[in-house]
């Protein structure tokens, strides 16, 4: 029976693999203090340099302790512009995944929902902007 | 010459305005410090109704304080969310508003970076998990 | 097993529901004349000043009538608008919900088809003009 | 001084305009009743196999009298569900296109407003159920 | 026990369509080269109307040999647009679809991912580019 | 006067530009032959960090002989891509760049507009099969 979702392509498991992907692997269970690769890492290996390049990004992004930088921006700041984007994108995974992430991060679900309220209010006004075509307003020099 | 921007509906004045939106014109000024009415509010006064329903709602979760409620969110985080959802739909006249917003409350231009970083990160994993409509991890129970 | 949706908070059951969220699941269920309290409303439940906010807007718009106002579109347009904007952007639950409320209105299938025929000419047409940055005709004064 | 709009090809003037071309441009004057062809057509123009196809399903959709077919929906709706779908995707030439035929077709500023408070609600409806993952509700059989 | 996806109207059986639908069914078959017709056009045929138009473009454009006309891009590229449009969209039904007509075209997995990864850049730069309102650079004449 | 696109970040200019910076504008020019950095990279140099993270990634996905890489895509490919995703998200800047990117490249404006007639096909079709809420055909195993 067939559900909602189609997985297209099947992941790479972590068992026996080899190689970049082994090591692409480790580094994220490492850097991230999680034991199981999460699904998008493992069908992303399927293509090995694509999967280097968005780890390699998402980590000095998400993770610049890990490349000794220190970010302008706290973790949870950062998951929260994660859940933001996912729901305005209607991302499933994403969601499931970032929501997870602020969970563990100590989010209640009070504070989520305001998180959510604050997505929802500016979907609509984005909506309201674009469909008047609002001129912008004079903005001071920065 | 046409520009790339063309307001569908004049917006109501300040000078001239009355009955409900003089007042909401007032509140707004009131409550966000600001001189002038900003076009969004002004171009929504051309139906009061829906003017003073969008603006009760964002006065509700963006200036909590106004009603004596505490959020549950700082103020620039709320911004930011703004500035994420509204580069992910592209709403120029949005993304004007609330970049102003975040210089306002001292963001600096290399911390505006790390936020869009962050909002471009996702728009590109939300693309692969939808394009290889990617299967929920299993989550534990919240 | 997972499937292709998990709601990634747990609903607000109506038995058992106090203060604020019970008196706006009477209403709900008053003004919609239903006998259960859609998913949406019971998952905003888990944040009772988000529930509020968002039911009473819903409610304004949508219901005029039980606020003793005249909407200006019918019944049958504002449902037909909301399917439009969760098919553009592809919103399962809206989908679903929205399909309903317009078989209960009446609509047929075929009518439904017509629907959806508009929502995907212009879906192409914006792509297009968007594709190719088109530039706004010249629009007489209004 | 660029402008925030830059089309990328020059559209096919009508004058001039010969063959497949030139007989659309006629087809579109006269089933719209307009005297000047609005930039989307000709541009469209510099492949005329897409002009013809994609003037060919509009006019089925759009104008079904001028094929000999009633339309089940009132020719206001067909356009308030075009304007629906353009705000939502913020398509900027749309946007301004088919408030002018609405505002051709009679409706008025304020009843336009309605239009886009309840486009602004579901845009927000629609973000709160992707950013929660809503499961659907029990349907019942259609 | 509900899914993710809830189809909203029953898809017409192959079997038992007469006239328009079994023609246009026929057709699906022999031009694609298939044994059974996808949901989509099976539950397009609820408005007979809407199928036949939906049909006629599909063909015209992604089976143009099928009109007697030579396309100017390959089949595989056009079939690449496809799910690039669909993966930015996030429409899971299409996702699936495409990706089936890439793999029957010969694309190996490592080549989807080069595909998908180029989808996902530019996913990511259009944010930020959207996010930061980039001016256009000075284009040459064309 | 206001323009429809005022960007919120002064780009950082090449003349005076140092260290990072001007080694990465140094990197553009080289790699993709021009003489003029785009904008986008000027106003990523506001945060010299993010540059070197989507300069990098841009590189490695479109300038893969650059880095002693084969891609599995041609060049043109890679180009139509990035003009499917700019044109669906309706981004002003991106699709400028990219068209100018394919005209370079030799495609003649016919091509063009069969590369978008296969865009707003797709966006179309996605909207009707998120619309109904279609489910997905039975896939046979990859």
């Amino acid at each position: 029976m067939p559900t909602g979702r189609v997985a297209t392509v099947a992941p790479v498991p972590e068992e026996g693999a080899t190689g970049k992907v082994a090591e692409i692997y480790a580094d994220i269970r490492r850097t991230k203090g999680i034991e199981t690769v999460p699904n998008i890492w493992r069908v992303l290996a399927t293509n090995p340099d694509h999967l280097e390049l968005v780890w390699g990004r998402l980590k000095a992004i998400m993770h610049p302790e890990a490349a000794g930088r220190v970010g302008k921006l706290a973790p949870i700041t950062r998951e929260i512009i994660a859940l933001a984007v996912s729901a305005t994108n209607g991302c499933a995974y994403c969601v499931n995944s970032h929501t997870t992430a602020l969970r563990k991060l100590g989010m209640d679900v009070e504070t989520l929902g305001e998180v959510l309220a604050v997505v929802a209010l500016f979907n609509s006004t984005n909506a309201i902007a674009d469909g008047y075509q609002i001129e912008p307003d004079v903005l001071p020099p920065v």
